[in-house]
């Protein structure tokens, strides 16, 4: 008899991201689950989106991180509740490690729930929290052989954030390949192209978060 | 009782790797385990790394990817053992999948195997393959914080390359904060500062490579 540990893993985890999706409804708090490679820019973007949609939303950090605080203290600078998971050995945040941040949180008061990932383009993709939305970024350095190398990253995101444009002129990354190959994977995903160092493109991304933050809180009155 | 199942799976993984290792030393084979974040230039490395030293040695390569053959498809077009492990949903590759390798390889006739793995900094760091060394790739656009927030990956490698250093110009990486950050987790650690782009640094790279392979075949005769 073979005993699947992996896929009771993940059964297990399903059942506890859906229990934090019942809370999340009961506090109308909209979840995003960022994730990408190391070094991506997940804290940037983490950055602009919460100046830009600061004054018209409650917005509360959890960041993932194996080791070390610098990403919270990042954006505990901006004054914004960030509760930090040391996941240890782990390369990937699941719905316990966020479950067990609720008690540092106030749901309640919070309309954007913002759970920056552990930098891994592998596991974070197996493992839902209880989110809205899954979003990844690729960066320009890494390549635009990404989507077919993760496919299961491209496949569950519902938006690819392509970052670092402004580096273009000085990498190989074709754009139009990273583009075609993740549509390939996710014909439904929702792509923006960005410089969160020039600002670039990231009023799209504003709006799109907005908008879907606005949709959520109509539909679940 | 609580059963530490990571840890029974490391001590099996550990005993495969040692498993490998006597029949690396049996065939005399330097064995590296190449490391990094998706899209930090390993296989561009290795490529370089061929073209520097195949008339010295007979080199073979391991792939290591979640899904795919691009890496081992650039490897082969240099008429270069190369075998793919693809390992599913698996964010590393380990002793075992190593070891299935072997019937692929003409270890006899190999003086070095480059075990390129899957792009991830934690995972990999953790399970042994065998290996004489392992190597780990830093490339700037990844930034200066990565020694803090991935320590294991520092502290088990020999040797830490700080690739993409001609884009330093476009992004912000402090060298020095790196080069510091990681030698105090890793007092011993080897540091080359390359370009695989403009080949800026690599021959001090392929020196130092050279002579831990001469070593090993001298202290291994």
């Amino acid at each position: 008899m073979k005993i699947d540990v992996v896929k009771h893993v993940l059964d297990a985890n399903d059942r506890i991201a859906m229990e934090n999706r019942n809370l999340f409804d009961k506090t109308r708090t909209y979840v995003m689950n960022l994730m990408s490679s190391p070094g991506a820019g997940k804290t940037t973007l983490v950055e602009k989106t919460i100046e830009a949609l600061r004054d018209k939303y409650a917005i509360a950090v959890i960041e993932g991180d194996v080791q070390s605080t610098c990403d919270a203290d990042r954006i505990a600078r901006l004054d914004i509740p960030v509760v930090q998971i040391n996941t240890g050995g782990a390369c990937h945040i699941d719905g316990s490690m966020v479950c067990e941040a609720f008690p540092s949180l106030d749901l309640e008061k919070t309309d954007l729930l913002i759970v920056e990932n552990v930098g891994n383009l592998v596991c974070p993709a197996e493992f839902k929290v209880g989110e809205n939305v899954k979003v990844m970024i690729l960066s320009t350095p890494e390549g635009a052989d990404k989507p077919s190398k993760y496919p299961l990253m491209f496949q569950e995101s519902a938006v690819m954030i392509i970052n670092k444009v402004d580096l273009i002129p000085h990498v190989d990354f074709d754009i139009e390949q990273a583009r075609k190959d993740a549509l390939v994977i996710n014909k439904d995903l929702k792509i923006f192209e960005v410089s969160c160092k020039t600002s670039s493109g990231l009023s799209n991304w504003f709006q799109w978060l907005d908008d879907q933050i606005g949709s959520y809180k109509k539909s679940n009155q």
